[in-house]
């Protein structure tokens, strides 16, 4: 049965960790708000004018009748299914902690543009912006990245993931955020990369993937823009 | 087998999620940091010097071998162990969902005072956590109450409650999210709550419930204050 995924068409956004878990699974989907007429479908879910239960935002995803929200949600169900997740509890749970921790970090990189409110323009906050982002790249990101790192050497595997030795889904979640850190801060990567030498092979083991590799050449997959979770502004990269 | 649960001692914070879970089930359980050298046990996890998977940070839940971290990973857990979420996967599944939402509200919520980093006082970022705040109380708290308003009122068995007819643990966090909003923002949330009534009722049945009335009333329950999530500043309470 295909899945239907609902999310904004024009970013990669938080719906982007869906999208490379079905696209690495080899999963039938449909990314519904980018065919024709598909917003307004997405609308009428947020809306409350269709069955089942009520999304808070998108993404989110539904499989016959079932409606999945949140990302990470999203991704241990469809993790089990598709093979993205240990098959032991004591795996999925993990997999699972990984995934929030990951989430975590996602917050708190888009907050870096928007400190005050999502209903402000970033131009609005701007001086904000400047202060949360210096304090971001110096203290978070090496606590977070640095966190990852140490799992992946603690993966008694030696696989180079984070769990055991097939690719999970927060390995495909890991790519997606050091991809999304380099392109919005390339100058302050640059600094930190030599940190956390695991995660860039990990993130480079995920990109060559074949249908991950595959995904990122074709069209399905948006570039990164200035609307989404990392956005490139050079004052912001210290 | 007796759950050991990990978090700071002195503040409700994301643990409070936890501990409230723990006492309406019932369940024997340690918090152990609120023991004699109990910290000490809980940054030996977290340093990586213990046997099993690394935590982000606390809270965290040790259950036999297992060792489950971040709140919502957690809860469902625990949930599915003492009867605090439903048995079918899609209620299962819905619980968790609601969970995230309330998660992403209670981050929300916290960053209300710490706008630009946790690594400074909020002293040092309180013109930025007045804006923030401004932002918050008009437009998010409204925005995720009436959420979970309609989530209630859509709930098809008329119960009061988010899922179905029995307690289920985002009822319980969502109680505590009212409450931390109300100790936080007193003035706002008398012009807020008229317009969620079937959340303030969910509220006083969670309070009524013997199990949570007897913990709220007992040591265990450590008092709001200002280290934790919801801090009562009067600047700020517009």
């Amino acid at each position: 049965m295909s899945y239907d995924f609902y999310y904004w068409p024009v970013i990669q956004g938080r719906g982007e960790f869906v999208r490379l878990a079905l696209e690495q699974a080899g999963a039938k989907y449909t990314d519904v708000a980018r065919e024709e007429g598909g917003m307004e479908k997405m609308q009428a879910y947020i809306a409350g004018k269709e069955a089942g239960v009520l999304p808070f935002a998108p993404p989110f995803l539904k499989h016959g009748d079932l409606i999945v929200a949140q990302v990470a949600n999203i991704l241990d169900y469809l993790g089990a299914r598709e093979g993205l997740t240990p098959a032991d509890e004591a795996g999925r749970i993990w997999a699972h902690q990984l995934q929030l921790t990951v989430a975590d970090l996602v917050q708190e990189c888009h907050d870096t543009h928007h400190p005050v409110s999502t209903a402000l323009y970033y131009e609005e906050q701007i001086e904000e912006a400047k202060r949360r982002t210096a304090n971001f790249l110096k203290l978070r990101v090496p606590k977070y990245l640095g966190y990852f790192e140490r799992v992946v050497a603690r993966n008694r595997s030696a696989s180079g993931k984070l769990i055991g030795d097939g690719v999970t889904y927060p390995d495909l979640s890991l790519f997606q955020c050091l991809a999304g850190l380099r392109y919005s801060f390339p100058r302050a990567m640059v600094r930190i990369e030599p940190q956390v030498p695991n995660l860039i092979a990990l993130h480079d083991a995920v990109a060559e993937l074949p249908n991950v590799a595959a995904y990122l050449l074709s069209e399905r997959r948006i570039p990164f823009n200035e609307h989404g979770v990392f956005r490139h502004y050079p004052e912001l990269d210290g």
